[in-house]
């Protein structure tokens, strides 16, 4: 039975993410209205004791909690666009991937409709909603953190507020998602160039996975020389990956692999060396990511 | 005092990594020899029970095992080159950085003086050698590493033989450390993009920790795709990896910030697609990998 002191919850968008927030929700105790455009999807949480609203309309009117999990802002506020006038005084919260400039507009619309908006991330798979640890991270109107914290923690217990501009979780989506792609084409490449030796690549992942863990430790001390701009004392200098660069052209020609995808990372050492950063810590690579080349 | 049941061995270069080498083995009881161009780095060790070589004949005559710690290993070769009448039926190992080819060289070299060889990394930082859970991997002659194993892991607790080929250590150590600059590329990129609105890069390191490790979490999974080529059931696909291409570029225009380095990653996925791999797993990537594209 839903609690009467526990807030009320409206789950819109009942894909894979959004059933786990709506399971969550009413494992918690809340009384858990969804709405999805696709009934079907509805039932087995309606089994587990949520309420099905007949129409979004109604799904937003019934809760003062009112959160959206669907692809991208415009299919949210597609989905939303039939539900506009109940939308005044409601706290509407966004969980979807999209760009900073995506979350302003869908801010300035929930906005225009009386809404008080928070837009945020899940920093998992839908298997870990709920759990202690599981990173949830939101950007927007603080008032709407504050008021409902307990409530949103209950999908994750690392939950964040990043400050007020409602962009700020897409931006730090992006600000964090961009080691993803580079840290596994590495580890690709690694896999080939044992492969090619007729080993498995198996092999590499505990080697790797302790080489991430010593990145992840040394991170602090990065964030640290690049908040306060002093490069000077560097722990790894931008010339000691210089001197790597030419291990990185011998390992594609020893395993026959294409390694050409690292010729702008390279690029960017060169920068920083003709830019006097030299000596100083690899963390200088930022002053050169922030120094867009012209095209010519 | 030297326990007489352990080993003997004899460190050659006094680095920051060779003297904590040494140290490690002073410091577990094996009667240690030490030898470096530069006399006086032996002083310390000395006073903590080291034996100082006149020579390094001397040195490589004085121990069984014998550890040489330079830079390259054109640098090992210049340094033992006066004692290689003493090499013969030692077992040299080399813990330096450089190529497979490089180790394959060295390899040759010792052998033709009579010498067992193993060539070896360190996965660490000074500070960690002989902890429990520092990582050092071995290529090379099995009856050295079986033979003076217990003597080995005097350096760090997980340590490794690789195969019976020299240039095994240096091949995994351009594998693993492929995955290094990327990764602190996309981090900068991220701090740069914070920075961008005012918030401190610091501010990073929390999420991007938790991705590193989440990255972690699935490289048992990708590393089995690779191995058995099955990409069919994907966790992503490379198609999801494609629709994220556009937040990268929107990243560069929100902050002004230098995002062309990402230019091949995308074209790897583009190249994907073109091969079929679309709607398979981003670990298919490697079969890109393994086929360099000619020059036109």
């Amino acid at each position: 039975m839903p609690e009467d002191r526990l807030t009320p919850v409206t789950v819109i968008g009942l894909g894979s993410m959004g059933t786990a927030l709506a399971e969550a929700f009413i494992k918690a105790g809340h009384r858990t209205t969804v709405w999805n455009r696709t009934t079907t999807k509805a039932a087995p949480l309606v089994a587990m004791g949520a309420e099905h609203a007949a129409s979004v309309e109604d799904a937003v009117a019934a809760s003062p909690l009112v959160i959206a999990c669907l692809t991208t802002y415009d299919d949210t506020r597609e989905a939303l666009e039939p539900a506009t006038a109940a939308l005044g005084g409601r706290a509407l919260v966004t969980l979807n991937s999209g760009s900073p400039a995506g979350a302003r507009q869908m801010a300035a619309w929930a906005v225009g409709y009386g809404a008080r908006f928070l837009d945020g991330a899940i920093k998992n798979v839908p298997s870990a909603v709920g759990a202690p640890d599981t990173l949830l991270y939101y950007g927007g109107d603080r008032t709407v953190f504050d008021e409902f914290e307990s409530t949103l923690k209950v999908l994750g217990g690392d939950t964040v507020h990043l400050g007020d501009d409602a962009d700020l979780a897409a931006l730090y989506e992006m600000a964090v998602g961009g080691t993803l792609l580079p840290a596994l084409v590495g580890f690709f490449q690694g896999a080939a160039a044992v492969q090619a030796r007729g080993l498995a690549a198996s092999t590499l992942v505990p080697f790797t996975a302790k080489w991430l863990e010593m990145i992840n430790s040394v991170l602090p001390i990065f964030a640290q020389e690049i908040d306060s701009g002093d490069y000077s004392k560097p722990m790894s200098s931008v010339n000691l990956f210089v001197a790597g660069i030419t291990y990185d052209e011998e390992l594609g020609q020893e395993a026959n692999i294409d390694v050409a995808w690292q010729a702008p990372l390279h690029e960017l050492l060169r920068r920083a060396v003709a830019a006097g950063h030299g000596e100083h810590s690899i963390s200088a690579l930022v002053e050169v990511l922030k120094q867009p080349e012209r095209m010519a």
